[in-house]
């Protein structure tokens, strides 16, 4: 299994995932401000995973502060904190994730500065291993959804490479191919990060799960062909009703599907559900530079001048959802009140 | 205006679509073969467009035929245009334009095999002279379903460089800013071979009319948030019953603009309807090389030994179709008696 983050000799390493598949780099980031930037510059992505990168970054952070004095300690701690939310602003994983490495300071701050640096660091080490385990959790409960011989569409990579390991979205076919069941994958490319051709396609390659690696454009003509059994997505945020903020094009995959009959889920922890967010409207969509748009790998694509849009995620409204898999089961409509008595 | 393609000094001289829009190189083609390989190859694409070099190919074919035997010419004659016609299978205008030079020479064999070439000569650049006086026609008519300010988003290039010149679907934008209107474009970048971000994009801005590239699969979220108007797009070949045939992702659109009640409009030559086809179905799709999924200019992205499907094009069904811009006036539905009458 690919290692997408790990904590080592009180640093942190992720896989670059901008060069893969192509090269095989691991960046080593040795104060939070490199987690920031790595997290900005997408040498990690995806929701859970930059969830770990931001608790690891606070706590590489926390490590460098110099000062025996609990209150410039905290002072120093919450604008660390402060600056790791603002790196992304779509998923809510990060700030979910720095918010617990925030609790856990506030109830250790009584043992003293030393005490609360080791336990930040346990902590962050512990939401990666949580991430691994409840990804396995929501596979099994998600499998149950998938038949022997399924075909599946993904869109971007919500696979190992987006998590901790294992995956969401991908966590869900590996845990229906360990129970047995031959599945297809189709991979939407997914420009302009290509996330799908490069990342999904590389990690299921890895795991001989079959895939076939489409353009965006043409998921509706496999679904009108009838190859599409199902489609499986991650998410960035999902909102109180059940809106899902997902990478940009998951809202086209989710149309499609609905004018195909083919069932549409979202696999994601029970952390991405921000239930402070009523409707999929009010979840902030990150736009990004346009020459992720009009550059290729640094080669200018499109004439010199033009406008490119690029915004880094959409809204599904829940109307399109079939269910949500989450590690405490399979959520099916309705979903405000199903969500809601997720976290009772 | 660009000058996709013109015959010179018995010639054919194209523009070179791969190369655009970093490099504006022309290519020239001595011979029918290297026509062939130029239309294989996307040196130059559009349906309306490869029609002309199709023409423009047997012409340079006939000449090149060393005999004053009729039947031997003929014979040599026929041939060339059998090639010609299995260049690319989708865009029926490629077998309209060979079929149209086949009648040309049925009805001057009798003046001999110099008067025959000189024909097919003027014939060629006859139908180049007529798709650009088309398109200006089918901008008048088409140009009246926008309204000043309107935001257009087309797919593919359907524009100056798919066509002798001005364009099907462009067209339409053209004649609409010609008439004093505001017009907007948002370009589909179009993968794999990028029409929208490299061609549609380089002759909009060339010509001063404003335009946006988005990718694919943000089609939808310009959409949902209110910003497109209208859809305008090319055709390769429309059947019968109106089912439309175009680039890969058309059918993508036609869904989403349906969502969201978006007009989606068709504009093609009266040359792209084919009668003989009942319904899309029957159209034969091309399946392109995996490498120009798996690859970007030559750089491969996605992992070795890892497939891709690469239909080139696909079908709207005539239900999303709002309605079919023709040279001979705005079709609406129902379209399968409509269609027939043009031909009357």
């Amino acid at each position: 299994m690919v290692k997408t983050i790990v904590w080592k000799d009180n640093q942190v390493v992720m896989i670059d995932q901008r060069k893969l598949p192509m090269r095989e780099r691991y960046v080593v980031c040795k104060d939070y401000r490199s987690v920031i930037r790595a997290i900005k510059g997408l040498i990690i992505r995806g929701a859970p995973a930059i969830g770990v990168a931001a608790a690891m970054g606070v706590a590489v952070g926390a490590l460098k502060i110099r000062t025996s004095n609990l209150d410039q300690f905290r002072a120093k701690l919450d604008a660390i904190c402060r600056d790791m939310v603002t790196a992304r602003p779509t998923a809510v994983n990060l700030a979910w994730a720095v918010e617990r490495m925030k609790q856990v300071a506030d109830q250790t701050s009584h043992r003293g500065v030393k005490e609360v640096k080791s336990r930040l660091v346990e902590e962050a080490r512990k939401i990666l291993e949580e991430d691994i385990a409840i990804n396995r959790t929501m596979g099994r409960h998600g499998q149950r959804l998938l038949k022997d011989g399924s075909r599946v569409l993904t869109h971007c990579n919500a696979g190992a490479l987006a998590t901790g390991g294992y995956g969401t979205a991908l966590g869900v076919v590996r845990a229906a191919v360990e129970a047995g069941k031959r599945i297809e994958v189709f991979a939407d490319e997914t420009r302009p990060f290509l996330q799908g051709a490069r990342l999904t396609a590389w990690e299921l390659k890895k795991s001989g799960i079959p895939v076939t690696v489409i353009t965006d454009n043409s998921a509706g003509y496999f679904m009108q062909h009838g190859k599409v059994d199902a489609v499986i997505v991650g998410a960035d945020r999902i909102a109180a009703n059940g809106d899902v903020a997902n990478k940009i094009g998951t809202y086209m995959v989710a149309v499609l599907a609905r004018t195909h009959s083919v069932p549409f889920y979202v696999a994601a922890p029970v952390s991405t559900i921000d239930l402070s967010v009523k409707e999929g409207q009010d979840i902030p969509i990150e736009q990004r530079d346009q020459t992720e748009v009009t550059h290729f790998q640094g080669r200018r694509i499109a004439p010199q001048g033009v406008v490119a849009g690029n915004p880094a995620f959409d809204v599904t409204p829940h109307r399109y959802v079939s269910a949500i898999i989450t590690e405490k089961g399979v959520i099916t409509p309705p979903f405000k009140s199903r969500l809601k008595r997720l976290f009772l």
